[in-house]
């Protein structure tokens, strides 16, 4: 089995760009990404694959395999799909509160297919058995597109439950959970900048 | 054991007034109040106390006990807590996405105090074995002080990670994951009014 990480760190996370300038923001995500390297290691996955483009960078600190694609995100991943025939996790970057129980709890599923939704109708993980049997689609309501992609193939899915696993950061409202529920670096980078402002319903960001 | 649920109707969900009117927010939460209901009698809870004030009307035909308290929510909470001396669950109303499954294994849980986070900071579910040991603190960061609350009496806390518990229906785009994950009367709320605009990044309302 094998564990294949999405990852683009230059000009990332536009809807950040109101709180993190463009430099922290590459910063951050590279913070994530070794959180989320840390978490599937420590689950024991040992063959992690960060598929990327050319123009983004990876820590060399990182025990990991770069693959190198030109193409867009879903051409990719479906191309990298084709060529393994093992079962694969593939887990996007902006997942700083996942934790290795919750890696071990899907890879261990039953289920040919394992999902775990993003807020808003992503896909934030995707389990799946028997590569050659399916392809992704990100962008859009990918949970429910990849639903629909397991139930043609007659292939049995599991929605996986989890608040911290649904938790992708990418608006500056889902960086508080870092702040209240996170433990990584990611935390850490972020509890240097700012803090957590009460002032009325949810709480939000506040520069220190 | 009982379940509690404060429930306000009456110029509720202030934050979902740019999508639905006054009228269409009174009668939405009443919608979820009757799934939150549903789910917790399906999960074997017979006790099922509403707590509210005078003038927030019960849709008589949902067996429940209902508490009427002239005080704010934490010191009607509070007051009810005193009185009691069993294990007790106290729901948020605006919870449609909650399932029987996760009430029965949050009650089942060993700890002490079990508690399911809001999106933001809140407390959606928390559930107490001896509530003469506790006195709850709801808006701002709740979560972090129920937490706070029970480490300080000794108390055994579980945070339990759902993303169906944790997904409070507070604004518009928390109604997106009603149109994907839910399955009840908001739902079919939810449909006669809107769809999903997939234009740009996470998923948002759209309207009929």
């Amino acid at each position: 089995m094998r564990a294949v990480i999405p990852y683009k760190k230059t000009k990332a996370k536009s809807r950040l760009s109101s709180v993190l300038t463009r430099e922290e923001r590459e910063d951050f995500v590279e913070t994530m990404l070794m959180d989320v390297v840390s978490t599937i290691s420590s689950a024991g996955i040992e063959n992690i694959n960060i598929l990327t483009t050319p123009s983004n960078g990876i820590p060399d600190e990182l025990d990991v395999n770069v693959a190198i694609s030109e193409h867009g995100l879903n051409e990719a991943i479906n191309s990298y799909l084709e060529k393994i025939s093992e079962p694969v996790l593939i887990i996007m970057a902006d997942l700083p509160l996942v934790k290795p129980q919750h890696i071990t709890e899907i890879i261990n599923s039953k289920q040919d297919v394992v999902i775990v939704p993003g807020k808003g109708g992503g896909t934030n993980i995707l389990y799946i058995k028997n590569p050659e049997q399916f392809t992704v689609k990100y962008h859009g309501s990918s949970f429910l597109t990849h639903c629909n992609t397991a139930n043609k193939n007659l292939l049995t899915v599991k929605i996986y439950d989890s608040f911290l696993a649904s938790t992708d950061i990418d608006e500056p409202q889902d960086m508080v959970e870092i702040l209240l529920h996170g433990q990584g670096l990611a935390r850490i980078y972020i509890e240097k900048k700012f803090e957590i402002d009460e002032s009325r319903g949810r709480l939000k960001l506040k520069y220190q």
